[in-house]
């Protein structure tokens, strides 16, 4: 398996931006034609409000796919499904690889040791247990959260790289609240933030693809100019993963300092804005019959935002 | 719903000891026979694997029962099980509840708004969607993770308050590399876990039982003995849940500075020591065979250690 850094790259250039499609289907806001069609299938249960927002899902997949290099599904609107919802997450992630896109699990995960290591096992790869092969969500990447030392990123690092995995790792977040930890201000300078971040390049620095950047990077919400510029010049080699486009009101020139010179680098993500077009934002004159055009013209239009700004990255 | 520290509080009465046993299957570590039974109903198949865990995870449930306060599921271990491993995770919350027992759910879940909503709605009650019910796992509590700030945690604390649920969040972990950044040193002074324990004390103070305690606890590991001591100091009414007894070498003194004069305010936990004592550690001579009376045997023996303790809290 190639690099995941040349991987991500290779699929960029052949869809012609560096955007990601966000998968966070919020049942509201699921079009109410999937319900009345899994609600005829399975009666008023939780295996139709699963069996809906699946459906949805697959479908967003199929309009998105001519368009996105890759996907971020989030597990916790899938495990807020109840019982079953890891298996509509594995179900969402088989199918986007079908279609040739890579997978991001948006999962935050974080824990130490053997306990790290399984949650790895659940995304990346296959092991065996008595010599019957239990398979992960096979994703391509995953965000993880740093909170608890070196010792918890490794076991997912080690097993990433063994399936030609990369990481995300939070950074700085794009929420209000995020200064309130990772700016704190330590001694005898820098920030949290800069730690976590020299701490991503080191890691990083163990496996660079042949396209210059690493295996392991960093989400950077593009709500700050000055630390996405900061955070570029720290994690040189760092791909970023920029959330916080459209619905969390990213800004531009906070965006474009994530690029490097050459327009590479960073990956953005939209999640409401394209899946979610219909039911909110400039697009929602669609309405819910007309979903799938609100969805197509949203990505579009993502793309061609994103695609211009990265080619303009010092402008 | 009472309170949860005071649901608590009065299970560890019930019980005779602030322990908790940890419920992290680890499917080389669980005995063959167990295997042989489900290979047996569903060939070598995943679902053998999955039946194999479920089970010897149920039968653990009804040895430690009459023994512990409390149980503490780690969701990665179901996870690594593959696409339904989440299903198996809420069954053995749902048969823990029938136990009578009290669920801390170890997800250590962080993520931002309705995000973390979504996080919170597959851990505590039960929501609607489109007036078809979908219900959680139903548990009494839950480990976060802080990295994000106040507003990735608030999705939380409203949630399972509206159930009389809490949550323990991530402090000081025991892995070795925790220091890496919960110790970094700030300006003017303190360091990173200062900071999130006084977060941690103040989310709490807004709800407090009649024991004394919030519902909003901290995970403390009981490594560092001043660690400890400083931490129970910041935080005076915050519970506080203490991994890294047995297996990952707590200290006898350390865990004793976690509680407060009246030898309250911690719940201990072990996992590996107690579930699979027939696999590692002192009782391994009793062998698989014998892995009920091993299991019987290390949750009574931890429940005296733990009780002991906790009665001599200044000794």
């Amino acid at each position: 398996m190639p690099h995941f850094a040349d991987r991500l790259e290779a699929a960029i250039q052949a869809k012609g931006a560096p955007i990601c499609a966000g998968l966070d289907p919020r049942p509201d806001w699921v079009p109410q034609s999937f319900f009345d069609a899994a609600i005829n299938a399975h009666g008023r249960t939780p295996q139709a409000v699963r069996a809906a927002v699946r459906a949805f899902c697959l479908e967003v997949l199929e309009v998105v796919a001519p368009f996105v290099p890759a996907v971020k599904p989030q597990a916790a609107f899938f495990e807020a499904l109840g019982a079953g919802g890891w298996d509509d997450f594995f179900a969402i992630c088989a199918r986007a690889r079908e279609l040739g896109l890579l997978v991001i699990a948006d999962v935050k995960r974080g824990d130490i040791g053997s306990t790290a290591e399984a949650y790895a096992q659940a995304l990346f790869g296959r092991h065996e247990i008595k010599g019957i092969m239990i398979e992960s969500a096979h994703v391509d990447c995953a965000t993880i959260n740093p909170y608890l030392g070196s010792d918890s990123v490794v076991p997912f690092i080690e097993r990433a790289r063994l399936n030609g995995a990369g990481l995300y790792v939070l950074a700085r977040t794009s929420n209000p609240g995020s200064a309130e930890f990772q700016q704190l201000h330590l001694k005898p300078e820098g920030t949290l933030v800069d730690e976590v971040a020299r701490r991503i390049d080191a890691w990083g620095s163990e496996s660079i693809g042949e396209c210059g950047y690493s295996d392991i990077g960093a989400v950077v919400g593009a709500t700050h100019i000055d630390a996405a510029h900061h955070l570029r010049k720290l994690m040189p080699r760092t791909p970023f993963l920029v959330p916080g486009w459209g619905a969390q009101g990213g800004h531009v020139a906070a965006v474009r300092a994530c690029f490097d010179e050459q327009g590479k680098g960073a990956i953005v993500n939209s999640s409401r804005g394209v899946m979610h077009a219909y039911a909110a934002g400039p697009l929602k004159d669609y309405g819910e019959t007309h979903w799938r055009e609100a969805v197509e013209q949203a990505v579009k239009t993502f793309r061609e935002e994103i695609a211009q700004l990265a080619a303009e990255p010092e402008a």
